[in-house]
């Protein structure tokens, strides 16, 4: 890609990452190619890199050569970080004038935990950005030919978290089940049998098309077509783990139609 | 910012924007700051730029410079190209061999008729790619300072348009309002006191936070904020205008609290 005398200018009017301020950061899907601009611009400023572990190490070799590079997420059923440590060291490395990028996949602000990080820094007087990343589930449906919305069959997408749904503040999966709009699940797949048997119950037809979107974006991506009923299964056949992501709704019908209309997209979807 | 070797390394593997191609691709919510390597790889390669009217004109000045500019999206109230003239201009153009960019606001697949042109395409064998970008909703959320989720608060979020809501498929605000769910408004201008109204009416409490946000992430970016109850009247006495982004819901408290805690942020947050 030749660089645009225009293109020189916006990079050059970014603004700048300064000494004791932290940029709460999306880094999008996982493919480098979904960067934003700024975000690119945070990881060529940034002296501390925080990184959440699903942070693609192509995205993490962006970052400025001399930046240090801490990895501090959660993966299922790994030892992680814990909230609280992640907040402190990010407050230790403000206080000491570091230019600090906070990366997380996706969107920070979309079950990204980014809302009580900025809250934590403003308490604690650390001036911060927040740069919008990619969130995956919108990315995963679009890179596997899924539109969430479409014109004479939707007018609402749900997004929803399946962790935690025995909590307190949990989803109330049979008014979503009734709403009868498309659902796009992130980190279900620990609870997805309990998920998909709920919203059955609350009046959802098991027949509702379905789709699990593995490493969306990424060299292994994989897709699994299923239905709300089957999708359980179809995912364990096809050995999918977490991170996926999962649509439930009509409009994954598209992905199938596109197919049948022109076969040669399927190489083409990320 | 300066170009480390890895990102020029990047911006050499982004795939190429082929004759008789189209990329269906979001320019996100309206800086340049906020598109993506892939949306910018395509802005350098195309031939025929195809792009909504909201399109930024920042954004389309990073085109090449031989780049044909078409305006085609349409604009409330004012005369607009008929999506099947859209469709059949792109399809002209790819069939005649140029490299065919369509650039729509925000995110393709979602609210942007995104699914009902690559079908289009699909029919009439023109092969495309989708490119996904930040949805204006989730965007104007983030640098507005509104996490829409927040821990302990909520696990699901509802994105919906406001517009068509007298069609067919119209949006059941009674059973959105059960699900007590924060709430993103797209397009909604128009029909905002008709979905107030129906929220309240389906049991979500009028004193619910709301807010307004107009041309988010542009210079001339402004929040109203509100409750779902004086939500109508606050916009008009703020003359804020389509298109704007409407967020109902107990995280919208998240802006005040921070700005209460760090005044400094709202210089900060496009």
């Amino acid at each position: 890609m030749r660089l645009q005398p225009a293109l020189i200018r916006e990079l050059e009017a970014l603004p700048a990452l300064e000494p004791g301020h932290v940029w709460l950061v999306g880094a999008g899907p996982g493919n480098p190619a979904h960067l934003s601009l700024l975000a690119l611009a945070a990881l060529g400023q940034a002296d501390a890199v925080l990184h959440d572990a699903l942070v693609d190490p192509a995205i993490l070799a962006l970052a400025r050569s001399g930046a240090e590079r801490i990895a501090i997420g959660k993966r299922g059923g790994k030892p992680s970080t814990a909230q609280a440590d992640i907040i402190a060291q990010m407050i230790a490395l403000a206080h000491a004038g570091k230019r600090v990028l906070r990366l997380k996949g996706g969107d920070p602000f979309i079950f990204g935990r980014g809302g009580e990080e900025a809250l934590a820094l403003a308490a604690n007087k650390v001036p911060f950005r927040i740069v919008p990343g990619l969130t995956s589930g919108l990315a995963a449906s679009a890179t596997a030919l899924i539109p969430l919305t479409l014109r004479g069959i939707n007018q609402v997408v749900v997004l929803a978290t399946g962790h935690g749904t025995d909590r307190a503040e949990g989803v109330d999966w049979r008014t979503l089940a009734r709403l009868g709009q498309p659902i796009v699940l992130y980190m279900a797949m620990g609870n997805l049998k309990m998920i998909t048997e709920a919203l059955i119950e609350g009046g959802m037809p098991a027949g509702t098309p379905a789709a699990a979107l593995a490493s969306a974006t990424l060299r292994d991506e994989r897709t699994v077509l299923a239905t709300l009923g089957t999708l359980v299964e179809a995912a364990q056949r096809s050995r999918i783990e977490a991170p996926a992501v999962i649509v439930i709704g009509k409009v994954v019908e598209t992905r199938t139609k596109l197919l049948a209309l022109l076969p040669a997209l399927e190489k083409n979807s990320s």
